[in-house]
């Protein structure tokens, strides 16, 4: 069980990055504080070849120290834009047929391992702030609600995790058997 | 869909969660540099009720600052314990009836999609250094390595996403379909 070295990781190069066919999933950040956070969900969703990051409200955008620091890179791959209001981000997400998931614990919230989706399915998901969530006027412009179920003591995850856990959950049936 | 307020979230007190059972999982920390990325650990173990968390060699252990501002709480109700040589924590575990599993992009890995576990099976992850990875000492003491697949430019995850994505992998069906 030798470990892989980088030479043999097979990276993708920032050109075959942008070239490669993503997965039609954007995550979707509203009013992030930390820009570690920011940074840190960049790299997964590099990871996760996934289509675009859409920056909202307060959240810190690139280019920024904090992004960069916990980004390692992937602020140069990943595809991104900001938007002052959310709402327009969600108009021109639904405008391209996304289906829109708000990440929180909500009346009539479903729990991620329930949810079940086409794998070509275009989703958007939307992470709020760490301390207060999702707005409400935000969570009421989404086609639902999706939850991690939370069995212990504390009921929240930090968002960079959260993001991780969520977004392994939609892609990890749509990954070719032979990755 | 309006948010759940705190106490609609029926959160554990402390005795209730000491008293709860728990998910026969153990994550091992080995050398980890951020006490940061220790404490996001114990609040994911925490939401997903795990059994313990072993922290080992020069990875921090609580009481200390830097765990407690990410693990906000949860450093009080997760159970640990620290190893000096993490050989110990293995000992421990595989004693215990523990299957051990490294997370490490090596030779015969297998993809975390892949892999297939009983509901009851009790399972110890390892998790490396945020540069270095699981020591290549440490994976041949374990009963083999499991890696998250990356698809995009960066090929590697932080740390504490790492964990909650795995974690998430194995407990997401051992979880009872009322939660």
């Amino acid at each position: 069980m030798r470990k892989l070295s980088m030479a043999e990781l097979g990276r993708k190069s920032v050109q075959e990055f942008k070239q490669a066919e993503k997965i039609p999933i954007v995550v979707v950040l509203e009013n992030i504080r930390s820009a570690y956070n920011v940074g840190s969900v960049f790299r997964t969703a590099d990871a996760f070849l996934l289509q675009s990051i859409y920056i909202c409200g307060y959240t810190a955008h690139p280019p920024h120290k904090g992004i960069a620091k916990t980004a390692l890179g992937a602020e140069g791959t990943m595809s991104w834009k900001y938007f002052k209001r959310i709402h327009d981000a969600i108009e021109e997400l639904r405008s391209e047929g996304h289906k829109i998931f708000a990440v929180e614990q909500a009346i009539n919230s479903r729990t991620l391992q329930e949810m079940r989706f086409n794998n070509n399915e275009r989703l958007a998901v939307i992470f709020g702030n760490e301390v207060t969530g999702v707005e409400q006027t935000t969570i009421e412009l989404a086609d639902g609600c999706v939850e991690i179920p939370q069995l212990g003591m504390k009921h929240s995850l930090n968002i960079a995790t959260a993001a991780g856990v969520v977004l392994w959950e939609l892609v990890r049936k749509r990954i070719p058997s032979h990755q």
